[in-house]
């Protein structure tokens, strides 16, 4: 609706807020169809085009393991790499060797919150987890590539339940003593409410990693998504992970719902006067476009609201 | 799931928060479905003894308007009016009428923060919605009733764009001016933000009417209730309306998505450690029952996660 949402600013929030969009990657691994590559790379370079500039691309991980993102070496051969920050997850040294020879300039590992998430999730436990990315993480470093640092499960776990924020806090630390440079924080089954958020972060603290190393990665599973957003915002946090039209799903619950839909995020952050750089209308569209090409609704509120079911 | 939400409490909140369900009248008026009258009496009493506190049953509108609350009176009948409050929605003096005769205790009255919608909606202006209202506070004060006030339209409207706090709170004053006691400012479109919430009630303070007399009524549509449920409570706001399975659709957005969930709602609170009293696994089902009866899937997030979509 023109002249939605109305600009009313919060006192003691950020002026600017980094989107770092995952739904390429994130997205479209845990949805089943799997989409071509000329439609993934047309997607990336639509969603730079309304002004993200940072747009996870793909992942390097096993193509038996991920079938949706085998083709990663052909996207990011498809995508301007001077245009907009392309980072890309890389599960192994194996993943790293792909992509380094397909020219990857920024890198994301990934490790659980949990021992059990790394035994059912990686096969190994959270000692194993961490001396796998080890390696990873000094040669990315050392070919002069950025580093960020996934931590999943940090406010929930499917099979341990609640997750203690003491217990995130030392992943992080020891991410941060291998040279990681960037953290997101996952809610990985979208279970946290808006206290846990400060809880978290001021366990964190105590790892000396300062919190505009931190970014934030909801899930909206049960709708929690923004309350959890301003919590962070108040907190002082700058980067929010989201999806274009809500991409991919949740595996450990019942439903469909599973990232924080970037037009969401985006319509918070526009109502509350924080810059973003992305256009919201041009956004909606290229997710029902995508969402279109893959014969599925967005989930996305704003989305819906703004193009129809 | 069990053990979720984890408890962790945001400094300077309320301990308790009232949560006023709006789903038999609010939502069952804007469903296309006509639900019949047993299932209704049988949604209101499952809902209260899931623990909330306060249900409004119902509207004593002109059947031909809303034909899908034609039976205000039998519904009425069927409540136990000991075991809850069950306020009633009464539009103008016949419907007062017939609300004393059912033996209602507690009505609601509803006006538009704005001239266009009360013009569009009720074919009246502003101060021909409050005349109206003005015969009906009155007599229902006199009768020993309690009286709330809905202002619609408080964050936005359709045709006019952003709607000035000024403008809600000389609303809420000229209706504190006929005797009505409490009020529940509605964002009947969902296009309200985090920090508009502060501004709202900012504006409404200087009325004179204090905010443990203010409710908040937020629609999802834009997906910002819950995140405008933690600016009202960061404004110490202790009581929101919610709808049980997001019951209710917008009339106004192409989205089928209109009252922000009482799952949805109750789930934050919990884990922000603020008593509401609400069994929300119970409720839940209660949900997913009256959708199997209705042939429609909840509206909630937390509905849908836990019970399957």
């Amino acid at each position: 609706m023109d002249g939605f949402p109305a600009v009313y600013r919060m006192a003691g929030l950020p002026e600017r807020v980094s989107v770092y969009e995952v739904g390429p990657r994130d997205g479209l691994q845990a949805e089943a169809a799997i989409v071509d590559t000329a439609t993934k790379i047309e997607f990336v370079r639509r969603l730079v085009d309304c002004g993200l500039k940072t747009v996870e691309a793909t992942s390097f991980v096993a193509p038996s393991r991920v079938p949706q993102l085998a083709d990663a070496a052909e996207v990011l051969a498809g995508l301007d790499l001077a245009a907009a920050r392309h980072p890309v997850l890389v599960p192994n040294e194996r993943g790293l060797d792909r992509a380094l020879a397909a020219g990857a300039r920024e890198i994301a590992v990934f490790v659980s919150a949990t021992e059990r998430f790394a035994r059912e999730n990686l096969g190994t436990d959270l000692d194993g987890a961490i001396r796998l990315a080890e390696p990873v993480v000094a040669r990315a470093l050392a070919a002069g590539l950025g580093v960020r640092g996934y931590v999943s499960m940090c406010f929930g776990d499917p099979w341990q339940g609640a997750v203690a924020p003491a217990a995130v806090a030392e992943v992080v630390g020891r991410l941060a003593g291998l040279g990681v440079q960037r953290f997101s924080l996952g809610d990985t089954i979208g279970v946290g409410t808006a206290g846990q958020v400060g809880a978290l972060l001021a366990a964190v603290d105590r790892t000396g990693v300062t919190r505009d190393r931190i970014a934030l990665h909801f899930h909206d599973t049960y709708g929690q998504a923004l309350a959890n957003v301003i919590a962070g915002l108040i907190e002082g946090i700058t980067e929010f992970d989201a999806s274009a039209g809500g991409l991919g799903g949740c595996p450990f619950a019942k439903s469909a719902t599973g990232n924080l839909a970037t037009e969401d995020l985006v319509w918070l952050l526009r109502g509350l006067g924080i810059e973003t750089g992305v256009d919201l209308p041009a956004l909606a569209e290229v997710s029902r476009w995508l969402g279109q090409r893959m014969g599925r609704q967005p989930n996305s509120r704003v989305v819906t609201a703004l193009t129809g079911r």
